[in-house]
């Protein structure tokens, strides 16, 4: 079976075969180079530009409903769907462990380039190095993208007001429960998928309408929890949560029970939340519907004016708890 | 001794006080986020941005004359150079290994600032992940940048021609030579410093001739060789080097002796080849030479019809050899 070798990272003969032999085709780039020199599309405007980066360390690289490939595309265009750019370009930069099967290279290679398509985004510029046996863990995938931001897109925390409404794109919970049954060879009854998608047609879907939409997104690792609970210290605001609207399909909740997790802190790589003005909420929460990776789409709370900078998550029998951050580490290596 | 630990890599709390404690006033970023929103400066044409990326997994972290800190900014930051881009903005991506020095994290983010102050460049945006003790090593950077390429700049190689010239901006090898005697534990008699070094405003200067310049290339794993050999084989002509015309400081030759080592094969990180007109070289290598980088610009040869693709290193007393591609992995992990 073909195998990484350390001289596969080294600038000469083998490294020129794997970048032109599998790489450049999967990704359909013509002239491999260092840096790739690109038009941008503007319309008269002054051009902005989105500039993002992850490194994806992901353990198992397989999983329920995706893989570090295709983990490494999309986590990177939502971070830039996220503040209302059009992706774009990608670059992609590899850490191998020496000995890495070549099969699996194949097999990763292939769905960042499904999902680069997907997405309607092109991996531009990329990178190979190879570490020693036992440096590293498998494969390692950095990627950065480049987006455009439309005139008058401005996501920002500090445009939240009290009233607007919050909107969850779908069931929580799933890319970390589908990572975590993997990774202890559990399998759950129903089955848990992954989420991990492309959410820049769903965000170009919510900036139809740009003045209506306060700021968007994305709750990976630290979890819808985490997130909401940025949104209330950067906005100074609170964020009332009724937690029966929170979406969490049977399979992530019995998991969840099973592992000891709570669904607010576990990463999703294909769900956002939205903040809006309440006038607009139920023609977005439809309109975001019309998507297949946001048919679960649901309001979820509303922003009020206080406790400042909490999350209060309220219950039907009248209750209610406030939400933190994710402390430590309820979930390594997730992404 | 504060550590890194996994939670530090998690998305809650102890990794926002790492990136706003730590990252993000050594990089002068104000609101922290996983894309930047960035202007594009454009003098009316259509603008052209150049975006390149990098994994840095340099062993040992700390070498003579730098760090896997700046090498990563300046590596960076000559690939979108060379392709005759004005680098702008960084993204940072860590893999950081569980346990890992914060003291010797702060001198790599120390010297990333530094660097990326050095080359008038700002990194942006940024990404941080932890993995278990043994499944990494200390720490990987990656890095990708995006630039402007000025009208009228195209370098490539279907440009170089039967009679252009080949300039070298520096003594060649002191990168891998630093980085090797590192790690084997010597010292070499005189010292050499790799030449980690931002070449982005020796481009600028040669670019005052945009029509005269064919093509540019840092020639980092694989060395002035591969490079070269690169040349050859892409414009389908010879490229003549004068042996003895290449630039090989005492302290490089004598480590490579005693390291079994070819110079024409280690590694740079800080010296360009140009390809350039016969009728601008000399005034090229002058105005390449008022540069502290290029202090040492000297012309290495010329490019001829034939033998087609191929490389030929010529010597004094009349003999001749051909160069090829670096083989295999002759320094591992360099950069």
């Amino acid at each position: 079976m073909e195998k990484i070798l350390l001289g596969h990272g080294s600038g000469g003969r083998m490294m020129h075969e794997l970048v032109s032999g599998r790489f450049a085709p999967a990704f359909e780039i013509k002239g491999v180079a260092d840096a790739a020199v690109l038009e941008l599309a503007v319309d008269g405007a002054p051009p902005r530009i989105a500039l993002s980066t992850d490194s994806y360390v992901v353990s198992p690289l397989f999983f329920p409903g995706g893989n570090i490939g295709d983990l490494a595309v999309n986590g990177t265009v939502n971070d830039l769907a996220m503040v209302g750019a059009r992706p774009l370009y990608l670059t992609a930069g590899f850490i191998i462990e020496e000995g890495f099967s070549m099969a699996e290279l194949d097999l990763i290679i292939k769905s960042m380039a499904g999902a680069a398509r997907a997405a309607g985004v092109r991996i531009v510029a990329g990178d190979t190095k190879v570490v020693d046996r036992g440096k590293g863990d498998g494969v390692f995938i950095n990627t950065a993208g480049v987006g455009v931001v439309p005139p008058g897109v401005d996501m920002s925390t500090g445009r939240i007001s009290p009233g607007d409404r919050i909107i969850v794109s779908g069931s929580i919970g799933r890319h970390g429960v589908a990572v975590m049954g993997e990774r202890n060879g559990l399998s759950f009854e129903p089955p848990v998928l992954s989420d991990s998608a492309p959410l820049n047609t769903i965000t170009r879907t919510i900036l139809e309408r740009p003045e209506a939409v306060k700021v968007m997104r994305d709750p990976t690792r630290g979890g819808l929890a985490t997130t909401l609970k940025e949104f209330a210290v950067e906005s100074g605001l609170c964020m009332l949560i009724e937690e029966e609207s929170v979406p969490v399909e049977p399979g992530v909740a019995g998991a969840c029970d099973l592992l000891g997790l709570d669904p607010l802190y576990v990463a999703n790589e294909g769900t956002l939340l939205v903040v809006v003005a309440s006038d607009v909420s139920d023609y977005l929460v439809e309109k975001m519907r019309e998507h297949p990776a946001a048919a679960g789409a649901t309001v979820i709370g509303k922003v009020e004016k206080g406790p400042e900078g909490s999350v209060v998550l309220s219950t039907s029998i009248g209750g209610s708890r406030l939400v933190d951050y994710l402390q430590g580490d309820q979930l390594p290596r997730i992404c």
